[in-house]
């Protein structure tokens, strides 16, 4: 199961492309118990191959010790057992997740007598370009088919063995489904040609969905000729207002930014109004400091504390997913919201306060994908939203903004339901 | 107001690019009492300018006349006064139409506590690259200002002085309502880099809405660096069923040919199911033959009724936008949902059948921005789906699908309430 050696790489991905957008076809006709079916036989089949599978992850991780990776990246490849569990126990939950494709909405009468309504529809193929974790294979995989779409997986070349193996999982199970093998497939060879051959071939591939680092999305969106769902970056705020309730207001600084630093809505600056600064702040940067977190402040900031060391200008623009936190203090909402506009990356950014005019101005006014009063920034994500999972997030808002689960992944048509009805 | 000489064309779009972004901030911001202020107070002024306007539109005509504009152009770039009236009718119908920014919908509350919804909002700054037709430029900004959005216009050269009149009376009624006038910016130049420059700035521009021939959109659309909302063709379908009602297919397919010739949702293919042709078909033929519809007939069409000549593979791929039609007889509903599938071009199809399931999956099967039972394929439109108004209509998957109103120029973005929640 070892790398194929494959001479022409742009004939390759045609030759996938094609076999993807055939397939589609099957997929969109497909019914909600056969896709149901063949999810569960997915979950089944990786379940029945542990062994295979860990061994193929085994010898991924090999190489990579080989090659030097470093630990980060080496934890994020390994396939444990509670990892494989996950991967089962989410295509299952996908399998209980209702089927979007087909329903019909506000099918409502027109004064020519016709009835108009939306039918919600596949998109088709959908491509996703991923780095080291094996498990966004069956999860991508998995939701995608449950949207009636055909998927192209290109994963990143230190998990290839990996992928191999989950992907003859997959194959297994639509294939027990009696759903087309090809609705599923991941990218054989590890040459970087197949992602540029990937993201420019519309006639095959509808949309791309690439997860990984900020280089990566980057070239894609740069270089894609289809639409991409992506983020580049989380930089996330919290703005104390002057009205704030002081205890919500020392949880939500306090969870946004330590319950998970390496997360995209995790807090990076923390906004904080001069009137109430006095009074949260030295009680926040204990908290901070007792959690290892570094404090860069604005220069009010490092008056007030003395755990702030002077932030940068690049600070205000920085992700830093790690232990470190700018704060500036404002005047007022309005530079806040002005600060956001400019540093911000249109992720999650959250007021705290008890005003009403200030809770509603922020959520108008405030251009990000998620606009929250009162609550920590950590809940921007498909589950916490109740959209069942999610394959990413998006932070543009062309067709899928924010948290993006299976409705992202569908489009719609208008359907009508006439009585011989002619336009006069 | 001749065409100002503009050296550096690249510079001159950045700055009205730079312009509209910064005015888009106000107009996402304007209360609907603002906007509709806005929309009547321009409606106001183009009234009270007729005079200028025509005088600005008699200057075009003129030119095109000498440049040797055929008959069909120069009628299109004509602005009579009835033409007038329903540029000032439609701005007062957009005013009169609901606000679709700031709308929260969906606010149900999450196991965690938090309260999770979604808002709409403006997409920003839309372009629309248009041809010859001047009162695109009232329509086109009217809804983009409704629907929140700042607007860039590029007109037809032919139509220049038409449209930088008409955008006077529009930067009257923004001043009047006290809007930034650079919410609709109509574009001084006549070059044609300026189209190339407006569609490869995403920093200033999110969404291009071209309008015009199909040459014109596929070059955008490939040269595009921003998302296209667009069509290119309308090659629709009638099929008639076996189970179909003889007086429903004879009305449909006669008004879906020939209630207009030229428009995008016309039938440029009729499918016939064999077992139901001999009934329908002479009968069509002879009144298509009154109103001078020329036929074009697969071999079996062409030995049941002599008023067909034989069509060639191209006609099944043509939208002839004319007295035309081609017809092909089809064994049953799969060869017809397949012919649609090889050779519509996902704009609008109809069946004409009393047979449930066979009604139930064309709807599913068909994959087509609008999908029919029973009604003309010209009842696909803005107005007539009860959206108020259209832009355009979209046949792409991504975003925006089918005729395209105030919510195809609007996103969501997710709004979260909370009362100090945390994640644990």
């Amino acid at each position: 199961m070892s790398e194929r050696p494959i001479t022409n790489i742009e004939a390759y991905m045609q030759d996938l492309g094609r076999r993807a957008r055939e397939s589609s076809r099957a997929l969109a006709r497909a019914s909600t118990r056969q896709k149901n079916a063949a999810l569960t036989a997915i979950a089944d089949a990786i379940d029945q191959q542990r062994e295979l599978i860990t061994t193929a992850n085994q010898v991924d991780l090999e190489l990579g010790r080989a090659k030097g990776l470093d630990a980060a990246l080496l934890d994020r490849l390994e396939l444990t057992p509670g990892r494989l569990d996950s991967m089962i126990e989410g295509l299952r939950q996908i399998a209980a997740l209702p089927d979007p494709v087909g329903a019909i909405t506000d099918l409502d009468y027109r004064p020519s007598g016709i009835q108009v309504g939306r039918m919600r529809v596949p998109l088709g193929v959908v491509g996703i370009i991923y780095e080291s974790r094996p498990n966004v294979t069956a999860d991508a995989a998995g939701l995608c088919l449950k949207a009636g779409n055909a998927t192209l997986l290109r994963g990143g070349s230190e998990a290839f063995e990996s992928n191999q193996a989950i992907a003859d999982s997959i194959h297994q199970g639509l294939t027990a489904a009696d759903l087309p093998s090809d609705a599923v497939q991941v990218v054989a060879t590890t040459d970087r040609a197949a992602v540029g051959s990937m993201i420019t071939m519309p006639e095959f591939v509808d949309v791309i969905i690439p997860r990984g680092g900020k280089g990566l999305i980057e070239r894609i969106s740069r270089e894609a000729r289809v639409p991409v769902i992506k983020h580049l970056d989380g930089i996330c705020h919290v703005f104390i207002d002057a009205h704030a309730d002081l205890e919500k207001a020392f949880a939500i600084a306090l969870n946004a930014k330590t319950q998970r630093y390496g997360t995209c809505n995790t807090m990076e600056t923390l906004l904080v109004d001069e009137a109430i600064a006095p009074r949260i702040l030295p009680r926040l940067a204990t908290a901070y400091v007792e959690q290892a977190v570094e404090l860069r402040g604005c220069p009010r900031t490092c008056e007030l504390i003395t755990e702030a060391h002077p932030a940068t200008d690049a600070d205000w623009d920085t992700e830093y997913l790690a232990p470190i936190l700018s704060i500036r203090i404002v005047p007022g909402l309005d530079v806040a919201i002005d600060h956001i506009a400019r540093h911000g990356s249109a992720h999650t950014d959250s007021i705290v306060t008890e005003d009403y005019s200030h809770a509603r101005r922020f959520l108008r006014e405030v251009d990000s994908s998620s606009v929250m009063v009162n609550a920590s920034t950590r809940f921007a994500d498909g589950f916490e939203y109740g959209l069942g999972a999610e394959i990413g997030i998006s932070t543009d808002k062309f067709h899928a903004r924010g948290p993006v689960g299976l409705e992202g992944l569908t489009s719609v048509k208008f359907v009508v339901l006439g009585n011989g009805e002619i336009r006069t």
